[in-house]
């Protein structure tokens, strides 16, 4: 194969570890310069490509692209932003690679979840029917842990850690304070479908009596009787009661419960906050004292505790993809395969994209509680190997020193301009 | 001196190293046996001496004690309980000094914010009357940072390691999606009297553009204008904006914040979040996309992300507080000293407990930008020292282990209940 260069993008929601994958990406294109020219990046994604807005990767040192490993958020931005159908918008997709042919690009690397593998899909698909056929692998990320084939999603178990590790922290403190203060605490992670940051809050209770109490999954519709009777039961036999719940919980009228509660001064819906409209409803039935938190964006950025098993699997997929692309194989994805489960050992295998796209994992019914209110035995273990180790970032003057790249503009070649 | 035993009681809103003193305390007990026998605790805080419920701190191994060092919350069990003055209800204190007479307790280290100083002193100038004086000495505690004399307090270092290490790595991730979804995000952080913590969030941004790009102290009112006004400048000329915000804030009218906006569905107001009221407000005025966090319980309680600086400091305090005990000092808290600033020095140094109880310790104007958004370069020499250094706990099973002691209740002595 000749050499050409290769694009790189970040789509999505970022994570405490996408930057890892973008490591292993560029630190592994470098290692094969008579095949891979310059790797160019998408600045905020695949706007870049689309608007030909792309960055020179090789202008930065080894030891910046190295720090990528440690460093949270998307180092070359990241963008929400979805490509319609090819039947709505062939031309979106045509942009794409008419932007590749001008910069030489035979090579798309694309870090994302279930909506990015399905537009890597496309591109290869449609740059082959164009006469420019470029190799396109997907390296999956996301938190919510829901792509399908691959094991576990890197950038999944370190918010796994994260919030096990902050749930059990806010126990430990409401334990010490219920008699006199505080009875229950809510905290309210992130899965809008899928409960997997919930269930990971499961990790901390590993012995009776230990918080968190209750989970509330989206894959359970909420019955708020049974919900205050439990708690009621917690509060009695344990002096206190500590709570997760997923932003996406939903009601037995399949309504978000986060939009069911709170209205602002004007009357309109608050949005976002489940954990406020459930700590609300313990004081209203159950008169306890309570307090709430919302982890939001802490969660998925967390880098300073980051689980060392999801840096190294991170890290691997991106390195996998140019394996991968280097070998000749398209539409494809790198994911992680469960070799043993005790102990934990994990390899590399690919799956192909037709079966990756649009494709979303949910919660198995026996990885939650008959009763809907904690993780089962079997789901424990499935999760726990996913937080194993720690990986901190360097410090700087007290605080995580990550890197800020230069992201140099690489100098357009086309003279149209494109509206996104 | 003959030989007595002492008392030990946590007090208040626990933090991430307040065990750190009370190890600080047990551990230099025990290494003078000759002159304190039995180290005697709490349950629930000064409830366990009201109600004779004492914990034998003696049951516990050395290396369980060893553990508080590195495990949140108060492992004792702490109380939000303020004795009544003298006047109101002079039985309480007098119930405190008989069952500490019957226990035979010489020495009263009680560890906690400045309530707990003023019964500290309280109690040691009634022993005193009543003819069985107690050596009291009072081990400074408290996030707030909010008691006079000492440099600093143990708790606060911590806390401000977490909201400032946990705002950028939010900034981070906010900065590489602006583009193309969320482009403000609140955090919202503890104190509700003070702006210290939330002038911590303000060390993220050490260089031009770095978020939080505006923080909102409890001491400066709040600006509804001005504040959109920095919102959307902020946004243009960086394209995002990370905010800081103190759960204390308030109007122009001196009404919290997070009392004025939210009602749930049946009316009534939304005790907590100002986070969502700061947030929606960006929405109603600039329609940008926002997220937000509220930390809550997680800040204080985020052993895993201490200050070693905070920790040591922790720890001396209780250390300090038995030494001066037995070098007969009374009615005296350590505090600490800041011997230089660069290098940063300190040293552990004695304050009269009359001078500290019932004193609050607000943000020097000085420490704020004129603006009232940000804090100054004099803020910033002050805090950062206290954040220095990482003191990570063990991990077990992916998460920190921390001890859960054995709180092993000391026989009654005395056949009378108390009612608290």
């Amino acid at each position: 194969m000749p050499k050409t260069n290769a694009f790189y993008a970040q789509s999505g929601g970022v994570t405490a570890v996408i930057n890892a994958s973008a490591c292993g990406v560029i630190e592994t294109a470098r290692k094969h310069k008579d095949r891979i020219g310059k790797l160019y990046a998408g600045r905020n994604g695949i706007l870049g490509a689309l608007t030909e807005d792309l960055i020179d990767t090789s202008k930065e040192s080894a030891s910046a692209i190295a720090a990528l490993r440690y460093t949270p958020s998307g180092a070359f931005g990241s963008a929400r932003y979805k490509l319609k159908s090819l039947e709505e918008n062939r031309a979106q997709y045509e942009r794409l690679i008419e932007v590749f042919k001008a910069h030489s690009i035979g090579y798309f690397f694309y870090n994302g979840g279930g909506d990015s593998a399905d537009t890597c899909l496309k591109v290869s698909q449609l740059s082959e029917a164009m006469g420019y056929p470029i190799t396109c692998v997907h390296v999956p990320k996301t938190v919510d842990n829901d792509l399908p084939i691959t094991d576990c999603c890197p950038g999944f178990g370190s918010v796994a850690k994260y919030v096990a590790t902050s749930i059990r922290e806010a126990s430990y403190d409401v334990a010490s304070m219920a008699k006199t203060s505080t009875k229950v605490f809510v905290l309210e992670v992130m899965g809008r479908h899928a409960g997997w940051i919930t269930a990971a809050c499961g990790l901390a209770a590993e012995n009776e009596g230990e918080g968190p109490h209750i989970l509330l999954f989206p894959e359970i519709a909420f019955d708020q009787d049974r919900f205050i009777a439990r708690v009621e039961e917690t509060v009695k036999k344990y002096g206190y009661c500590v709570i997760g719940v997923s932003e996406g919980v939903k009601g037995t009228d399949g309504k978000f419960l986060s939009e069911s509660g709170l209205r602002d001064a004007f009357g309109h819906a608050q949005l976002g906050g489940v954990a406020p409209v459930i700590a609300n409803l313990v004081r209203e039935k159950l008169k306890y004292k309570y307090h709430w938190a919302v982890a939001d964006y802490l969660q998925r950025a967390a880098r300073h505790i980051a689980s060392k098993t999801d840096v190294a699997q991170a890290y691997a997929v991106g390195k996998a993809a140019v394996e991968m692309a280097l070998k000749g194989r398209n539409s494809v994805m790198p994911v992680i395969v469960r070799k043993s489960a005790k102990p934990y050992k994990w390899a590399i295998g690919a799956a192909e994209l037709k079966d990756v796209a649009n494709q979303e994992k949910f919660m198995p019914r026996d990885y939650i509680t008959a009763d809907g209110f904690h993780i089962t035995a079997k789901c424990r273990a499935y999760l726990s190997p996913l937080i194993q180790g720690e990986d901190y970032p360097p410090f700087k003057n007290g605080l995580p020193a990550y890197v800020q790249l230069k992201n140099v503009a690489v100098p357009k070649k086309l003279s149209t301009d494109f509206k996104v």
